[in-house]
């Protein structure tokens, strides 16, 4: 981080500290960073030396979070192929936090969350034909109720407003382009009714991400990777927060990627990972306080 | 029209012409209407009678449009299931264009534009998991050759830059969710180059719309209705057109829907009809200039 900083021009003092409550005496005069191993700086040049210190900064950060050594985490991108090198045996960090926590992985639910909407993506890496068939009651239930009990804890919303999207186009226009909002998404938002949860829908996606629409729920309920992503990256590119619901641990993350083709650089946008660290702190402090 | 001014309490002055050409020497006093019949005015209210209007409408229009007696024309929405029930025998008006020019559908390619963004979509009415099926190289190539003619011709843009988006989402990760990528989309693409088209891709759908990538393509051509039509909507929800490229006619519409459940009340929003006519009316000027 020293030469990170060097390198860009920036007169930024970082001190080594031995645990997260020491970090406090140092903030006012430099980076508190915990010393867990070092290594080369190569911007832009990943390495599996490199994944390797990132896989132990992210076990390390776990274990702290679970052990409640800290009240939150807010994890920086990865370089996923480098990972699997080096031993990392999950798709991506949501899994491997849940699997830190002891929860299966399906109880770990991935929300974008930008100034101007939250959305939360029910596939994720599958191709668009292979999204109508991962779809169920059981999916679409699980996953409302998990974000709307997170929605009241973490994010201070009394009664969660989940508007649930339709898959395919104008939600299916009553059965004419595909029926998985007939067979699927209409059973479970009735289920999720009857349970008390306020779910609405199955909204038309297109028109569902409209000023005026966005004025009427909390969390958007999407079927798939893009029709989450796009609105979110849409209005709020630089702001998008990847916020983990579900776990026993608060967990943020910046919403891009790890930008190699600009480390070193000092033009990333600090934008997503400011707005992720602040999240992950008002996310804390919500549930200290609830 | 002259009954829903004053029902809206509005002071407009409704004046027939007998032919277009009237229209110059009232506009200044009144809003020239072609009669080519007339009903009852029940806003609201879907009627047969109200749709035989709207259908005699379109066809007197698109006939003055191919016979050159207007430049262009701007249609308003339409209720397509009560048009059926009076014979029109088309999925929408776009289709009913093509034919009254004697062309095939394919050709008639719509385009959403909105101030932010212009935005192609591939495959329309189908269920999602019917739209890899539906692709081709043929039909990406065609579509992205008219719509390269068109931008230069109505747009007034010299060197049109075609965005291509992928399918899947991170335009399929290198094929490892989903191929059509691989073998539908990038070859298209590489064909399309070689004909001197401007087209880059296949890009990550969920980035694609983000503000800085937006500047570098001036339209989006999408896989499917809502991986256009988010965006579109998204940014530029009252102020979104729907312009057919490809006809020899010049033809646009307001991109929503009829919204009879606010008919007759003076609340709708006009932007996106008054978008749609300034946005035929530059068309027009720039093909006659051209």
């Amino acid at each position: 981080m020293r030469e990170a900083a060097k390198g860009c021009g920036l007169d930024i003092q970082v001190e080594t500290v031995s645990s997260p409550p020491d970090a406090d005496d140092v903030f006012d005069a430099a980076l508190p960073v915990i010393d867990i191993g070092d290594g080369a700086y190569l911007p832009g040049c990943p390495a599996e030396a490199g994944a390797r210190l990132a896989l132990a900064s992210l076990e390390y950060a776990a274990q702290l979070a679970i052990d409640g050594g800290v009240d939150a985490i807010a994890t920086a991108p990865v370089a996923k192929s480098l990972l699997s090198k080096v031993g990392f045996a999950f798709p991506g960090q949501t899994e491997f936090l849940a699997s830190a926590c002891g929860m299966p992985a399906e109880n770990a639910v991935m929300m974008l969350a930008g100034p101007q909407l939250r959305a939360i993506p029910l596939t994720v890496h599958c191709a668009l034909s292979q999204v109508a068939g991962q779809l169920s009651v059981d999916l679409i239930r699980g996953r409302a109720a998990i974000a709307a009990a997170s929605l009241q804890r973490d994010f201070g919303i009394g009664h969660p407003r989940i508007a649930v999207a339709g898959l395919n186009p104008h939600a299916g226009e009553d059965g004419k382009f595909g029926d998985e909002e007939k067979r699927i998404i209409a059973p479970a938002i009735a289920a999720l009714q009857q349970d008390g949860i306020d779910a609405t829908g199955p909204h038309p996606a297109d028109a569902l991400f409209a000023p005026h629409k966005r004025a009427d729920y909390d969390v958007a309920l999407c079927m798939y990777h893009d029709q989450a992503l796009i609105p979110v990256k849409t209005l709020d590119f630089d702001q998008g927060v990847n916020v983990t619901l579900g776990l026993p641990i608060i967990r943020t993350s910046p919403d891009h990627g790890t930008a190699f083709d600009i480390a070193g650089k000092n033009i990333a946008d600090p934008g997503a990972m400011i707005a992720a660290i602040t999240m992950a702190g008002e996310c804390a402090a919500r549930r200290a306080n609830g």
